[in-house]
């Protein structure tokens, strides 16, 4: 269960300048893949379902919980941005030329839909699709997908801050920039305690021994030409990083055939022309196994 | 620019007993967000757009590539799950009753659109959306979104090894699982050549003096009892992953104060009782300062 | 800024007899446009871009906040029910039909992506799209909005309450069923101190003098048959909802022409034949306007 | 089944002044959520469901079909908006400055994908998706998913008239406008002929004596200061709008535990430190219920 | 403007077996993207943005108008074949195997979100997407993606009418068949009219002599091995379809280079590792291009 | 199974004047409907799944593997379009209006979530969605299909073309123009030798003696007046297009009555005063004959 503190936010949000185009970026961390929607679901979702250790799910409560305090802050940033900004183009065009350029990249959903508040979209006008929302019920791969969302926010909000000149906007980004660098340190901090780079792969509770091994740690190149040289790193050669096998590299060739599916179903919508098939038997071979 | 090899698979793709519900689950494992489509337009936009040491871009190249030949296998097990599927419910229920229960996980859109061929959908019939192509510009954050990605990649091949006693979908699979073991530790040792931990915060390039120190690696709780303990870990005490600060634990206290958006404008499409707002001050102020 | 309470539920979720079709049927309560992450972030995004008396945006950030708590709830309900789901379609086929035909309801996704937790998704598996979070910046339509999806989502909770037997899962529901009731009669309540019906149209601040007045009270019919009688009822005749003006009902006739549009330019991507449309003058006399 | 009119217009639309960014405004009343495309189909796929007295359907049938005739209002517009548009940016910057500013604001697909036509989009370039088609099957829930529509409907339709010089534009919308006045009345109507508040809670079949009593007319705070004091007005206090309660106000306490979920299965895609669950006794005692 | 005819369907609609699992297929003809819902409105929106010769528009318009009238005769299909559906799962499973069997294939949202109705979705639950609706602005191109839509929509209603035994539901798919048949002619019929194979290529408007002539008849093949005989037919010699050119068929190789791209910028939120790229003057150019 | 060439590009791609706003417009060709993700897709699921004649798989594998190389060009020359774009809006209006203006029609994500790179979304920011990946199983309807694609992917390519002055992506336009007008010439070819018009309707494996032949060669208006006369072609008249009949043109009148719904389930969350239907009788006959 949740509360709220009276409507207090977690930092605060000043705007000396509105600026309806800054308040179109701002959409993006709202409701962009690199948002606070996303970590805000994320989060909670992962702790709605952890199964294991009590402390991980404890550790995903507190920070859903913050991050629905900074949809707050910047739904009211970009409140606060659209304020003064004129009902109409034509108006805008007619008196300030400036203005009127600063207003080509606003989202006109804005004016026209919302009476100047945010919207849960992203800075192209596309709305959050919550399919985002990254779960698996395994906790290190959700620690990396959370590292992963936290990396693409703080790159966000640090192009955010260098994209304004408003003190309180920068202000309010430097706060979330500093969020993000203590959210990735937390996530990363949790993956290495259950074990780091040693826990993969990920899930590491699946029979290695049934992997075929010609192919579990070789790095294939796919150049046209077999004889080219591929790119060389950490990844092709010396002990894999999981501390589980030996690095190679090679040039892949295919190790099946080409497949031969068979005749299309007589009462399939297909044409006359592709009821006789390359192999005749095999549409044959397949009924009867049924 | 892309070649093929007349077809040929990668590794080999055989089914012994079709089942069509298996079908709509290894359906996933192609469009599903965990699946190959998504893989493979995530290398590939991710080298396509790489500025900065050509090897990464390579490295994506190459990895893109070998995606676009999982995506084809994994299709043709579909197609031949499906062969031989009873074109109708009413006869499979009429002639067998555990065919027809096997049927109720299958996607009758295998039947009625797509003459028993896979879709670029997941195993809810969703179509994949390209929005979950993450390619930030950023390659150490990119090297993460591809551990992620293979992480929970992996988790499904396994779990769709568990799930089936198909001898040839078992083979197949365990080579899916192999490649992602590899996939896994690839972008793994990508990261660790870029600095691993000590690359974080990313980006790497935004200088942190800038950010408020008291926020930056604090890990806040939000317990409604401020007294309440948090959850202990890695993350809070002793110096952070990337070696930048030192981790603490402290129950958050709003920082900002209650919002006060200014009246609506009279032009937009309120109601009138909406006209007399908290501070009648605030909305000349910013109209001011336009 | 939002707490919460060391993870303990509004009100007691228990699962007597874990049921993996209803833990799809209760994800609709959860992802489905009828749901709780709906009306949560839609009370949320309406109280943070409120402008005008607070007391509304106070009573959105309440209701919003408590919403919060039932997608836990819910989430967790998901997550009880699918406890002891066998992992394998084919194991439960082959040990219990019974139990392998309750399977058949149920989304695979939640065995083979998430280990058993809930999604952000609807009961076909569709995830939560935020387009449906109704934030109009207009109390009277916002409280409007708010009803219908407490109508909806009141009928959502009866019908899964009907649909189950576990007195754990038919408690919980009644609890939703009861909150439902209380925030239907809540937005009716400030819709009505709004004036009600009195305050439409919606918005009523646009002067209804520049309305045509031969439309705006008059119930149109449109059948072929100009002289069928339409559909009675209190909207045919007598003093307007609003008291604004007076119902009549007529059969419509065109008011406007068949239109003419210009003909292509010769720079689009059109073929000749279609460069010579119906009014030659046309495109010149548009072109010259510009 | 339906019939046209030779192409006619309900209302005329005429464009002085062809003007491209006023013609991407114009999508959001055709593909936006408040727009045209939705309303047709919720009001006839409402009437297509609708079951109980025929007038209701009657009555959504002629109103479904009057809004076919509004989407063909606004194609027209856009058509007529975009017509001697620049065919290329450069072009129209070389040549004219104000031109150009202009078409910061228009949709580049209406040059580049519909050769200067109106598409199923919204402002933002966004399709319409027919998710928000509400047809719940409840006569009362869809009056009031009417009366909201038009609502939005009719705030649109207002702001887009406030944007425009454009006489034609003014006059089609002011129609419009009208149009939404009288539908906003006519759902209302339906709405108070069925009871109108006296028919909620919605649905009016279940037996509100299975709801618990504490919780279905209590307006819950949550504060995190259970002392402070919750917004007051209506819905504080007094005999509840359904008639069927007193409205109370009252600071929430959770009713539920911290839930603990059962370890996850052995066989699921987990980490080995994931096994050791917080109860051990909870999945057995799960598994045994089956 | 559109008129109906008091609810009369275009042809008779009977269901003598209610079947819950049929009509969750019979959603797809309705919102599938082979549906009715795309059709109506993809030619209804060619139709309204149709520039030149106007009998296209009035043939559009009449065939648009023609299958809002089939979105009702399935509407009410799907209406008819969910009466009778038990409310509950588990009423059914304890009643009556068979009829559970047979329910595992319904949409469960017919039962908890419309009380027994169509919605526009397909039959895997998702909704119609807009983007589906084709209109492109040239007459020819859109006659071909109605052909295609035809095609496929045929293709449905035929595997509709093989799944189902009841006499009205293959009465009625019949109906749509033959409408689907005609309306594969109408439109070839149009494209013939236009010009047929000749009009290629679209748009026919563009001048060839600046197609590279050594790309635009040769069928190039992409096998890795280059002196592999690729597929040979009709587009492998002889005279272009559009009578325009001689088809060729080539190995492909590459005209281009492997593309360098400039360092990224150092205000951008890459890694430090990604400021020293590949060719240090290549940013320095761009910019100075600027 | 794939390869690549070292990223060597199909064809070159060079850009000499890097501009923003036309690194948006070439979006629509990567991920807009018309566009190289789609057309890449739709030929390789066609290629996976197609039984019966081994060459038209052969053919669509060659030409999807074309289309990989074409994301890639485009890919390559949003990234150049976008070399030194400023970080900054502000930047850009206090240093150059016209470089300001010209940063109007550029999609901001280019700026703060790729680094300059591009996306798999179209001109307007909208993600791809596979759903457009048409792929029926019926190879003449497929073949359709492509021509369709490649119709207004060549519109597209065209109207591209002529918005750009830069020689280097008007030679990259109009080496795609020349591949389009191949491709177009290519899957009509397949289609004519697979019958052309004789082998409509598609599927043409369906007995035509089934469908009722007054419906399936007459071309229906339905204009409100019967006596208008309708738009007359080459369809109202003469053998139909696939030679199986005569085409007719009529009036429509409807073959069936207005439908009968029973009335709702008691059960169902309707009000009450739903339950007296129109016909009492129908609910219990259905309920019947289950």
């Amino acid at each position: 269960m949740f509360y709220h503190d009276g409507g207090k936010l977690q930092f605060e949000v000043k705007v000396e300048k509105p600026n309806p185009a800054f308040a179109n970026a701002l959409q993006q961390a709202i409701g962009g893949i690199q948002g606070e929607i996303r970590v805000c679901l994320q989060y909670l979702f992962q702790a709605w379902g952890a199964r294991g250790p009590k402390k991980y799910r404890d550790m995903l409560l507190e920070t859903g919980t913050e991050e629905m305090g900074h949809i707050e802050m910047l739904a009211t940033a970009v409140a606060l941005n659209l304020e003064g900004a004129p009902a109409s183009m034509q108006e805008a065009a007619s008196k300030d030329p400036i203005l009127h350029a600063a207003m080509g990249g606003m989202n006109i959903q804005h004016t026209i839909t919302t009476c100047m508040a945010a919207m849960p979209v992203d800075a192209s006008g596309v709305p959050f699709n919550c399919s985002h929302v990254y779960a698996s019920g395994n906790i290190a791969a959700d620690m990396l997908a959370n590292v992963t969302a936290e990396s693409t926010g703080r790159m966000l909000a640090v192009q955010l801050y260098n994209m304004t000149d408003d003190p309180g906007m920068k202000k309010m980004l430097s706060f979330l920039v500093a969020r993000d660098t203590m959210h990735q340190n937390q996530w990363l901090a949790a993956w290495e305690e259950l074990g780091g780079a040693k826990n993969h792969p990920i899930p590491n509770t699946f029979d290695q021994s049934k992997e075929p091994s010609a192919y579990n740690y070789t790095f294939f190149t796919f150049n046209k030409d077999a004889s080219a040289q591929g790119p060389r790193g950490r990844w092709s050669g010396g002990t894999s990083i999981d501390g589980e096998g030996e690095f190679k590299q090679e040039p892949m060739t295919p190790a099946g055939k080409v497949p031969d599916l068979g005749k299309p179903s007589p009462d399939a919508a297909v044409q006359k022309s592709q009821l006789s098939g390359s192999d005749p038997n095999i549409i044959d071979k397949v009924l009867g196994s049924v």
